[in-house]
């Protein structure tokens, strides 16, 4: 099968509007993606994909994408996916376009894009989900899948092997466990920054009422605010209920120390991006003064080499990957095998839009095949744009269900598309 | 004065043609950068400013930069002035745009392109070379430059001031001794990875010759080809002369520490990008394995977070600070201030497309104004280009010698901006 073409568009939702995902340095996020389409010359078989911004700047990631056409227009699918690490490095490491990263900002997202599109392509192929995919695959063929310069100080191909192998055999137990119960979850729709005292309230009650327990507060933006609203969120879900914090890199670190101090009585379960995501030693520091409250981060770190630092100095606690943010699935596999390694449960970054669809897929292999236990596993939930897409993501008593049709769910509706690309759909006009 | 307008036009130079600028993983450059016009009210007086790529993908930089226009366009240049620190944040921290980021990548690039255009036109305006604009500043001026949020754990606004202070008594000292004999410069124009055997020994006798005794080469394609080269070059240059090797990102960790076991006996005094330039703990431990060769890093490090990291951790025995990859000259300021703290030297990269340019004011600022030391300083020089500029490098006896122009001496000659835009001036139609 050959790609024949690959097309992108600007696709960007107003959500600003409501205030839906303001937090303490994102006052007003137009969720927003770059739409891939791989065509090929099998009639009605299409790849899509996505990556993630908050609005403006989402033409640049179109742009970067259309500067990478050229490495996949023309190629054979199988040429693909029996080089599935060469493929990969060639997009991320072309020679002249890599000073603009490498392998970080504007061009890293452009790349998971397309390496994402490239995957739901593989998988509808093979007819199969994404995840079902991956834990169908050999240990050598996913290691195979991974590049390790710059991370074997920390994980050599033999040892990612040795982790895979050893779950192999009961792969099938693992499966039909989720099968039947789903992925823990959490949500981060009751505590935006932006939502009134009242409003956090009602909507901590109705998600309690649903069934679900463990809540995420924004924080950062006032700290007299902040332990306002984390004493209405601790009222309401009760001792039981598991509350994370998130600061949105807003904190230097002795600040982000010091206000953890007004925060630890309300019991959170981590502090999440409590300062710049590049500052791994700092992460380092602040989890050391406030353990045993955990740090997580990961949604804005840039790849696996910054990943294998943070596990490295011990600086993060829980692994929040983001399915666009490092370079599609090829990268977060060796993330994943990393967190495995060093014993990090992976808390996956969602919401947004199309985030929740990606990393379902991604966190059900990553139980079933390298990381065998739930303890302290949970994937962020928000509860918007799910309408636009064919493969709906279904949560069953606060469980991320399965998905079951083929490709990597991202698909989009024609019309949700049409009504959104902007500046001229409708939404936009 | 205001703003009035912003443009930005694509200019490439076809410098892949002679393997000019070839290392290990760059085989192909064509040195490029978008060109920043700052229009404003007043008669015949212009902001320019470049940042730079290696040609496919800088009309990325391009479109980035027009994204932020808005920021600049309409503002008048004293309410920028006065609020260099807010007027920096509000470009690298743009709250829909820096998700891109933040501080990296494409959109860091565009903030230095914007940031380096307003410099020159302040200079401009002041009628004075940016090095003596900032070396008339009070030293609480300079602080107020520098955007300390996630580096106050090793750099307080307080210590910065402390630093200038200490010096500010004599910066008249070291400014005359400037004007007399310069800067010390290296040569990377004798060891590019495309060049022969012959052309490398050719040019090395040629450099020498004309009074150079820093040399720097490149490495990391083949060990058994680096050892050939790095004999060829420690023959001509005997003893006395400096070289300097340049592995340009392409080793893991314990590669790096195996392959200078075999170029040690060349003594060299420092390896360039070992690794990743992510990999903070990474070149820490080269360092510490290879001492007392030195590791020297940052023309690839994305923000002063990052610099603050290899610091604290040892892992950067020479600061490479680059004037477009960070985030133009006030965040360039923090990184100056930083190594003056840690105690270690700086020694620009240049070479490129106006890079030369830029360093020789930023360095001429350090030794001035913040770090009264020239021991083991040597700026990056190479020999190409020079002639598109209307305030041209001027290098005597290897040493940069101080500009005299009024601004950044970036300011490109209208022909050869025609000649070299991208994609439709003479040398690419």
């Amino acid at each position: 099968m050959q790609i024949t073409n690959l097309t992108v568009r600007d696709i960007r939702f107003p959500t600003s509007a409501g205030l839906h995902g303001s937090d303490a340095i994102h006052a007003d996020p137009d969720y927003s993606c770059p739409y891939v389409t791989l065509a090929t010359d099998t009639e009605r078989l299409e790849g899509h994909g996505i990556t993630f911004t908050l609005g403006r700047g989402n033409e640049l990631c179109v742009a970067a994408i259309e500067a990478l056409k050229h490495l996949v227009v023309g190629r054979m699918l199988e040429s693909i996916t029996g080089d599935l690490r060469g493929f990969w490095f060639g997009l991320a490491n072309e020679s002249q376009l890599r000073w603009l990263g490498p392998e970080k900002g504007v061009i890293h997202l452009a790349v998971a894009g397309i390496v994402n599109a490239v995957w739901d392509l593989y998988a509808k192929t093979e007819q199969k989900p994404l995840w079902k995919l991956l834990t169908d695959m050999t240990p050598e063929a996913i290691v195979d899948c991974i590049e390790f310069r710059h991370i074997t100080d920390a994980l050599t191909p033999e040892e990612a092997l040795d982790i895979l192998a050893a779950n192999a055999d009961t792969r099938a137990e693992r499966e039909a466990e989720l099968r039947q119960i789903g992925l823990p979850a959490y949500t981060s729709s009751a505590g935006w920054i932006g939502y009134s005292d009242d409003e956090v309230r009602t909507r901590c009650r109705n998600y309690l009422d649903a069934g679900w327990s463990w809540f995420k507060m924004k924080v950062g933006r006032d700290v007299d605010d902040d332990v306002r609203r984390a004493g209405i969120i601790r009222d309401v879900i009760g001792n039981n209920g598991r509350l994370m914090f998130d600061a949105n890199q807003v904190w230097s670190v002795d600040e982000a120390i010091e206000y953890m101090r007004y925060l630890a009585p309300f019991a959170p379960l981590w502090i999440e991006e409590p300062t710049s995501p590049d500052d791994i030693l700092g992460h380092a520091a602040i989890a050391k003064a406030i353990a045993p409250i955990g740090v997580a981060t990961g949604e804005v770190v840039q790849n696996r080499i910054m990943f294998k630092q943070f596990m490295q100095a011990g600086a993060m606690n829980f692994c929040q990957i983001d399915s666009c943010r490092l370079g599609g699935v090829n990268e977060v596999l060796a993330v994943l095998l990393l967190a495995a390694k060093f014993g990090i449960p992976v808390c996956p970054h969602a919401g947004g839009v199309g985030l929740c669809n990606y990393v379902q897929h991604l966190a059900a292999f990553n139980y079933i095949a390298v990381a065998p236990s739930l303890e302290n596993v949970v994937l962020e939930y928000s509860d918007h744009l799910h309408e636009h897409f064919n493969d709906q993501v279904v949560i069953k008593n606060s469980r991320y269900q399965l998905p079951t049709l083929p490709g990597y769910s991202i698909t989009m509706k024609p019309e949700s598309l049409d009504v959104h690309e902007f500046p001229n759909g409708d939404v936009w006009a």
